[in-house]
Parts: C-alpha cells; structure tokens; sequence
C-alpha cells in the first residue's frame, strides 16, 4: 500500500483524503500544514488524521520512509503557492495521480504527476494533463484536449476536441469551451462560461460567449 | 422482494415503475390514482400493472400487506398534491429510495425517504437530499449540496459545491448553480439557467445569469 | 468477431477506429477512402491499417469476404456525402452499430443502423435514434427523445424528454434543448446554445436562448 501525504489541510486537502478512502492502493498518513501545529488532527469524514509538521519537515520524514508520495491540497485561490509547493519537491519526492474509479478514461490518456481526477470525468482519447491538475466531478474533455500545470476544472465542465487550456487557469462549474480553442496561462471562467475564441490575455472572464471582466 | 406501490398512474408514475423494473430487490404492485378506476390497468413499457385503488384506499392496503413502501408519482405541476400526498403517509407507511443501478454515490451521500435518482447522477461528498425529491438523469451535485423535500432536479442540471436548494424547486434541464448559493423554497428555474447569486423570492427565473421572471 | 469496414480514413474515421479497439466482438480491417491509395496505412493510436480501396470497390471486397459490416466516418462538414454513403449500401451491406461499454443505455433504447454512441452518455427510456447518427461523449438524452438520420451530437449536449432532432442536424458542444422541443432537418446549433422553441427553418442558430445566425 502507498503511504501518501497531502500539503495543506483546508477544504481541498480534505477532498483529496476522502478520494483516497476509495483507492485501495493508497494509505493517508497525514497532512503537512503551515498553519496548524503537530498536535491538532484534521477530521475528514469521522476520521482523525494528524499534522505531520510544517512544509519545511517533508524533506526529512519522506526520507524516513514515513511516507511514499505526496499531493498538493492547496486550491485555486493560491494558485502561486500551489505552484511553488509542487516545484519544490518535484523531482525530489515522487508525487500521487489519484482517479476516481467511476471516471470513464480512455486508454490513450496521459498525464504527469500530482493529478487528481474526481468522480465521473470522461477523459477521450488522448486527452493529455500535465501536473497537479484538479479535475472536479463529471468534467468532460473531448478528444486531444491539453490542460497545463496547476489547473483546476470546476464540475461538469466540457470541454470539446483539441481544445489547450494553461497554466493557473480556473474554469467554473457548467462552463462549455468549443473545439479547437487555446486558452493561455491565468485565465479564470465563471460559472456556465461559454468560450468560442481564443483566450490570450489573463483575467476573469464571464458570460456567454464570455467577455473579459477583470485582471 | 420489496412490494411497491406508486401513488399516481401518469407520466411521472411510470417513469417511476420503469426504474423499479431495473432494480431487483423491489416488484411493483401496481397504482393508487384518484382519477382512475379499479378495472384499469397501467401500461409500462409493454407491461400491465392494476390500479390497486383511489388514495384513500392506500392504509387498507398497506395494512393487508398488498405493498410494503409506496413512492409519489405525482411531478412538478402539481407540488402541493405532491406534498400533501407525501406528508399523509409520512410515518404511517415506509417511503421507498430507488437509485439507478448507474449512478455514482459517494458513500458519505444521505437522504431521507421518499426520493428517486435516475441514471448516470454524480452525487459527491457529503450531498444531503431530505425526502420526496426527484434527481432526473446526470444531475451532478458538488460536496455538500442539500437539497429540500419535493424538489425536482431536471436532466443534467450542475450544482457546485455548498448549494442549497429549498423545498418543491424546479431546476430546469442543464441549469448551473454555482457554489455557496442558497435557493429559497419554491423557486423554478428555466432550462440551461445560471445561478450565480442567492435567490430568496419564490417564482420563475430565466436567462445566464438569470432574472426574475414572475411569480 | 465481426469485421468492420470504415468509409474515410480522417478524424472521424479515426474515432471510430479508436472505438472499435474497446469493443471485444469487433475487428476492425481497414478503410475505403476516394482520397487515399492503397499503399497507403491509416495510422491509429499507433497501430496501422490498410486502405482497402476506393470507395467503388466496397462491394466487391464485400462479396469476398474481406468484412462483415460497414461504418460512415465522414463527419458534419459533409452531411451530404456522409447521407450519400450510407444510402449507397443501406440495404445491401449491414451496417453495425458502436456503443461504447461506458454509456448508460436503458433496456427501452432502440436504434437503426450504423450508429455510434461515444463513452458517457446516457440514455434514457424510449430514446431512439435511427441511423448513421454519432453521438459524442457524455451526451445525455432524457426519455422520449428520437434523432433522426445522419446527425451529430457534440460533448454533453443534453436533451430533456420528448425532443425530436431531424435528419442532418448538427448539435454544438454542450447545448441545451428543453423538453417538447422539435428541431427540423439541417439545423446547427452553436456551443452552449439553448433550445426553448421549436426550430422549423434550417439554419445556423447561436445563444442562450438561441437566435437564428445564418442559412
């Protein structure tokens, strides 16, 4: 069994354990945490699971076995320390790819390292994520779609065929990105966005078709 | 084997009595319908099933023991009789749960009685629906969405997560509500709506985001 | 297992190929394709394919043996030689029909012939479709609905119940189509649009609700 650890013990962390209660391959040890001290334990579910330490003692217990591999549970609202997190370890401790066993993906699928798919996503045919990828339940990516480092993808999002999304990027629940559109780094979709042209400026956008809101 | 009966021999009804069909722990009895007679028979996908009498004919029944849990097949139009229907029996008769065969529930998922969930529905950490809720197919509800008694969830209908939706609600076919949202009792929402702020005045909304049509 | 023929070794013809490597009782022996020559491989996922010939060679390969069943792989940019195609053998050469092993497909789903069904949809009681019609991944149609010969639907379009899409139709990525809804022949439908009226003039039509584009 795979002993995993997860940096950041807030809401995303939380959904990360609950998904690996699933994963019979995978065993949580515990959290590390900059916020909260070795004493406290983090609830998920009714079960207690404690602080391992702060970020800068994941070096010295991964290399005291206390743990296999690690993932990022800081959310898209500290996209610059979720990056940051997964850097400073990338290459050094090997990080997790959790699926949620419902998800339908096809064989072609690839990804990096630090993933997390959740319930009910369909992934087609060569479809490609980069690294620590969020994918929230019953996201759709057609054929040949590209998400890039540190994304995260609201529920049921669809996104059709060769469709690139970035780095940073932030796409809302129910958003829908036609085929063969590129959107470039730090871009965030509200919710039920409708994209029908390239994105090439960062910022919130909004609507359908969507309009640029605000950087 | 559990015995079912279904209050109400109309289209609702049947889609009701078709799920049982898919479900091998339960058999249909047959239909309690004020507006029916005894020598009628329901048609069901080429099968025939009795009108086993008017409403007020349901306690004598249950206590032959001609059904073991009833379900209200009475849909959207008709809230009130729909909860008046339900709140009659409530307590006195056990109320069935019927989950297609194909929805994802997580294990953290809870409800009360009375409720229906179609196929390929995505019901994520922590999802609370209280009774006599009806979830139509791929409804996808985010971690700790509740939603009240009565209401009706069209096809595909999104919610992010933390929506709350009120009692006897309409959610149009593909709408989107995003997260943190609170939807106040009898609300409907039109096809492919977008939800992106507290809604607290019953009536009709339309439109991404919507608007307030009537009451 | 049955051998399969596809006509047009493109995108689509690709797709189509892709699925039939899913499908156990399937053997896929290569393609017919006006704009190829026989030296040529059609490349799939890896693994190579023949040309079989012109498309005037169809019935002769079929007369020898070399397959069972026949595919259209020519997609919505030419709804009028993919017609063309399938009319040229219907009755002469079986089409066979792909679903793929992850779609939810009720017991009361019925279909003609040389369709495809992509992975993740879901399809409810009584839905039918005739023949030669793709529907994409995730596509979700509620009881009732019929489509009609020859049309696309893309990524997670959803139908409520009782919609009638016509012959040639072409639905964009996530689109959203009320219930009751009739849409006419050689319609298209933008992404993420939504139909609340029926549609009886061919056309492209865009938005939420839509508008009538262009013929």
């Amino acid at each position: 069994m795979i002993k995993l650890a997860i940096i950041g013990g807030g809401d995303l962390g939380k959904v990360i354990a609950h998904l690996i209660s699933e994963l019979s391959e995978y065993k949580l040890v515990g959290f590390f945490d900059d916020y909260a001290n070795a004493e406290q334990l983090v609830n998920v579910q009714g079960f207690e699971f404690p602080i391992l330490g702060k970020t800068d003692d994941v070096s010295a217990q991964f290399e005291k076995g206390n743990f296999d591999q690690l993932l990022i549970g800081i959310g898209y609202h500290h996209f610059a320390v979720r990056q940051m997190m997964f850097e400073r370890w990338k290459g050094k401790i090997p990080f997790a790819n959790l699926i949620h066993p419902s998800a339908i993906v096809d064989k072609s699928f690839r990804m990096g390292e630090g993933n997390v798919v959740l319930a009910g996503c369909v992934l087609d045919k060569n479809v490609v994520i980069e690294n620590n990828v969020l994918l929230n339940i019953g996201v759709t990516i057609a054929h040949d779609g590209h998400i890039d480092d540190h994304s995260f993808l609201g529920p049921s999002c669809v996104l059709a065929g060769f469709v690139n999304v970035g780095k940073r990027c932030f796409l809302g629940v129910g958003s829908v990105v036609i085929d063969n559109i590129k959107i470039l780094d730090d871009v965030q979709l509200g919710g039920g966005a409708l994209v029908i042209d390239d994105i090439s400026r960062r910022g919130l956008y909004v609507g359908s078709p969507v309009r640029f809101l605000k950087s």
